[in-house]
């Protein structure tokens, strides 16, 4: 896979007309530039360098330990190993390579792309004191968002393998809520089958699965508390597992039947349904070219005309090795996301589309679904939902 | 934990004359500052600032969406959730608290107190603008260093826990050890040990154990090969465990008898016997307020002494989360240890020691130790190497 993504690196240098590529690394137990696992797939130990160029050379500066294993690894043209200061041999390359832009790994937008610390950043300028390459160096914002964006068939398989595993889960789920359970129990219920499938959640297991159940309005991102099931709730579950290192990241509602209820009533069934209308109507706009900003107000607009409030968040972010995989978004011009809802989607990227509905005196509806843009339009990763689940009132838990 | 670890970074503020100290974060699960671990315990989202007070308070500032976890969590005296921008929360703080010095996580010596990215960094200074904090600011090096560094008793506990399960596994190698055996084998045999007792490695599993096998030399830190175990041959393997989040870092050394011999030949002992004397030379020094530099010439000068040569990189590094735990460090005065060898050690802290030798034709001898200062000296938190362990040549793998 590295050899793979090093490639694709290489060839976004060429698109973004960037010299060369600096990644900068060192004790990656400790903190680790996460575009490492990407084009590095080493542990670094000492402050260390890599240099990929737009001409496709690819070179690896580190500290004399970890030479052998960085050799081994093969990725690298040349590995130069140093024992007291890096300075010597990074300048050599720098001469050689003579660079007009160096991109190094910081963005105030974007995490992903934000892998250099301000202690190596520091140490950088150190480095190239009494240079003029200090002056060469720009944001590698762009080069890491396309390539963390741009996924390729067998990245594609591996999402949609995580997105089948997470919808197996969810089909059992209604048979395994039952009026009376707490969030947590079920959110046990649910850890129990991934570790049984012997895989890793898609985030911090705390809240990976979040469930949150009505009547009452939460915020997304809670881990689940000892509030019980109850009929003539809807509860709602953001769960996501990984599959090779791959995410998933979706979300299913249910309602829960009160005695004598063949359906949601009618304002849980109204209000489901603008939120799925919300879906349909985000997933039709997207294609290669389009803006993020656009799609989240098309599904925004689409809510608040219909008299609900706006969901307190972006609309979708892309997914890959984590489930909020930086770079665009599909979101509003708020400050917090930057310019990251301005920046043109582009084919093979993989979002979610995860709009919430607040539905009074019943609960949260939220549904995600994972895409990827294609060439014309967008597909589905995942099955979505088409209708809301419902959960029977007779079989209680306790 | 996080609770105690709180309360000793706000007496270490005092100490230090800090009076606020500023963690900054977000999207904790693509990278995440360490010290978000031991101090906030939560995962962030947006961007999000934690601040402790030389007065003891304890501030979150937080995207909207995290604030039920936070507010759950119980850790800090106020819990602010923003939906466009921290701006005016962060402001209204610091006006309020009005620090003359604030600590931030940068820091080109020690990755450990180096969590802020460079692209935060960026952040803090622009919600900052036309303020005068951006003078106060200052590195939280000495902070952080203190807060891992001093072990309490529960954190010891656990240390000592990883070393003896590591001793444990090291004393079956002996006999799962046959000449024929590969590196890879050899490592495959202790990885199954530790997986059966439900345990992490200490670090990257790929090189956690390394497993080197003699005659040549080989840098540290190296994956494990498929170069087979031999009857003359020194091998020695690195190796540590996680016993609830805390880890361990040892190393031990075998020699593999010729047919014949009953012992290892006279070089292959002597070496040994000035690596074991330069480890305890070294210990016999340790004592708060010595400096690491001084410890690391006591070892490397004896083995020098002796005719060898010098070990290429530190005697030793602290212990804690993280196998590299940072601050102080008992290292030569290199350009790449910055001024960490000069830091003077404090009670409580675990070192490594752990200096190598390399026996000409046989192969590197290698033995790492962990102690903690205590008052009046140190003591082994692992049962220390004694001899030279011997594997019988009888017993072949093949």
């Amino acid at each position: 896979m590295e050899k793979e993504k090093i490639a694709q690196a290489i060839d976004i240098l060429g698109e973004l007309d960037i010299d060369l590529w600096l990644v900068i690394d060192r004790e990656s137990g400790i903190i680790s530039d996460p575009v490492m696992d990407y084009v590095v797939g080493c542990h670094a130990t000492w402050l260390s360098f890599f240099l990929f160029s737009r001409s496709g050379e690819k070179h690896a500066i580190i500290g004399n330990l970890d030479v052998e294993t960085f050799r081994r690894a093969g990725r690298f043209d040349t590995v130069s190993a140093y024992k007291g200061s890096p300075r010597e041999d990074l300048l050599r390359l720098l001469r050689r390579l003579d660079p007009r832009k160096i991109a190094i790994d910081y963005s105030p937008d974007c995490a992903a792309a934000d892998g250099l610390t301000h202690g190596n950043y520091l140490s950088l300028l150190e480095l190239l004191k009494d240079t003029d390459y200090p002056g060469r160096l720009i944001s590698a914002e762009g080069v890491i968002a396309k390539l963390r964006g741009r996924k390729s068939a067998e990245e594609l398989r591996r999402l949609r393998a995580a997105c089948k595993i997470t919808l197996d889960i969810y089909g059992r789920v209604g048979r395994a809520a039952k009026p009376g359970m707490s969030e947590k129990e079920l959110a046990a219920w649910i850890t129990a089958r991934r570790e049984k499938l012997g895989l890793k959640s898609a985030w911090d297991v705390s809240s990976c699965p979040a469930v949150f159940s009505g009547p009452q309005e939460v915020g997304a991102h809670s881990a689940p508390t000892g509030n019980v099931l109850k009929p003539g709730h809807i509860f709602n579950i953001d769960f996501g597992v990984k599959v090779d290192k791959y995410c998933s990241d979706l979300q299913r509602t249910w309602y829960i039947l009160r005695p004598g209820e063949k359906q949601a009533p009618p304002e849980v069934q109204r209000g489901f349904t603008v939120l799925l209308d919300s879906i349909r109507l985000a997933f039709a706009a997207l294609k290669p070219g389009a803006r993020g900003l656009d799609i989240d107000t098309i599904a925004r607009g689409h809510i608040v005309s219909q008299g609900y409030e706006e969901y307190p968040h972006a609309l979708g972010h892309q997914v890959g090795r984590d489930a909020h995989d930086g770079g665009a978004l599909l979101a509003p011009a708020w400050e917090r996301y930057g310019g990251l809802p301005l920046m043109p989607l582009e084919k093979d990227q993989v979002f979610t589309i995860e709009p919430r509905i607040y539905i009074k005196d019943y609960g949260v509806a939220t549904v995600e679904e994972m895409v990827v843009i294609t060439a014309a339009g967008a597909e589905y990763l995942s099955q979505p939902q088409q209708e809301l689940y419902l959960v029977k009132p007779g079989r209680s838990a306790r």
